[in-house]
């Protein structure tokens, strides 16, 4: 991977005239769990020039101390339920090991990074899932999870403003002394929303594949470029793969809401990701 | 415990013309670990008006952790040996657990607390601990144990501009990637004199004690007033408790840098402690 700065030139949606680049970058899957392919990534994000947020989930690492503790963990459609036990695993390992091992590492490659929790400075506002259906009726209790109410943009800006990059544990807090364990796709996109009013914002989601294939079994069928009525084709024709589909339409609700374009791809390509070189683009139409 | 406002002209010592007053706070001992006395005293830290920053220690959580995880835990003269494993574990607790939670309970309480580690933002900087005597003559290797460099204030006073109480977990880094075990004590004294220069600095450590004693079995010979002579015969005639003397050197220190005055008492009584009414007071002279 390439270390020097991004050439702002290259990249394909130069900011409007009047509103700097923001780049909203979430990192996840099995990256994390990877020293490797971790640093080399937090390289290519220090390297960045210009305004950065960092939005990184758990890995295996949560699941691991789990076990190690005896907590049993249970999945419901591929989310996490979160009893007491499992918050307090959470939160000790996203909002305290990854965050400010991250730290950490971007600091040592010169980006002076602050990390913080949802929690902090009410950074995102959230409230304890409510099941729908209810629960008599089917629905699903999944615990200590939160879902987002409001971004405090003010505090993001100040930071940015002081030349810091951020990086965010999905934990979140619901003004009642209630940690939540908070989707980290969601945040991002949450974030990125809330900033395009005064940002171009480009969100990123970087992970271990290369983007949105055609074909589940060929990697090199990454699709570059998803508007509305191609992703309805998509879904229609089962093309997508499920686990995928959250994603894209979170992203599908952040260019409706001004942010200005979403990139899914692989984390080991984050400046071509960026330019636009790699990773499949989802644009507004 | 009242949770009445402070009414400032209580203050004994009230602040200085031009200089705002600062209540730097760490809270620490057996308070971290009792549900009921935490949330007593971050009742009356999010009732107390004006400018203020809490530092925490860990309780026994962290020691609790690592006997679940068998990690082995050494301690020699009173300080934990930290091992990557055990770094680990109090990166964990100190700045995922603990520092969340009182982050979550300050803001159901009112107080818009933002709660960061000393490596966020480069705010604590340290290096690891370099033994002495080396370690072929006895020194000791502490492991990975930071000692402190310098103090970001700009952040802490950029965050306090926009209203925001500090929470600060003890883990640092060395700007080579590295996040360190810190003692809380000295972080709290290292940010009390750097903030000196901008406000008027009330350094307050409290625990489960009533202050310093001068009868180790009598809680009630709380020494109000303790000046650098005083202090000096207390220690010849070995009246101190030993585990209180780095407390009492670093409050010597603070005072003499510029810090207002420092009080160590009982966390119970955070009202009475900063009014001058509890807990025992160091003084320049």
């Amino acid at each position: 991977m390439s270390s020097s700065k991004i050439n702002k030139s290259l990249i394909k949606n130069p900011p409007l005239e009047g509103r700097e680049a923001l780049y909203v970058i979430k990192i996840g899957g099995n990256i994390i769990d990877d020293e490797n392919k971790l640093s080399s990534f937090l390289k290519s994000f220090a390297d960045l020039s210009g305004l950065k947020v960092l939005i990184h989930g758990g890995g295996k690492l949560a699941t691991r101390l789990a076990e190690q503790l005896g907590v049993q963990q249970q999945l419901i459609e591929g989310r996490r339920i979160t009893d007491a036990e499992t918050l307090k695993i959470v939160t000790m390992v996203y909002a305290g090991y990854i965050n400010k091992n991250i730290v950490a590492k971007l600091q040592s490659k010169g980006s002076n990074a602050v990390g913080l929790s949802g929690a902090d400075g009410n950074l995102i506002q959230a409230h304890k899932r409510i099941p729908t259906p209810p629960l008599g009726d089917g629905g699903i209790d999944y615990g200590f999870v939160g879902d987002v109410d409001a971004v405090n943009n003010t505090l993001i800006k100040s930071l940015l403003d002081q030349d810091m990059s951020l990086v965010i544990a999905p934990i979140t807090q619901d003004k009642n002394g209630q940690l939540l364990n908070t989707n980290a796709d969601t945040i991002a996109q949450e974030i990125a929303k809330a900033m395009s009013n005064d940002y171009e914002v480009h969100l990123i989601y970087s992970f271990e594949k290369r983007g949105v294939l055609l074909n589940a079994e060929d990697d090199n069928s990454v699709i570059q470029t998803i508007n509305q009525d191609y992703y309805k084709d998509l879904k229609d024709n089962n093309v997508i793969f499920a686990g995928m589909i959250p994603k894209l339409d979170n992203a599908f609700m952040a260019v409706q809401q001004g942010v200005k374009r979403v990139v899914i791809g692989n984390a080991e390509q984050l400046h071509q990701l960026i330019t636009g070189d790699a990773g499949t683009s989802i644009i507004y139409e």
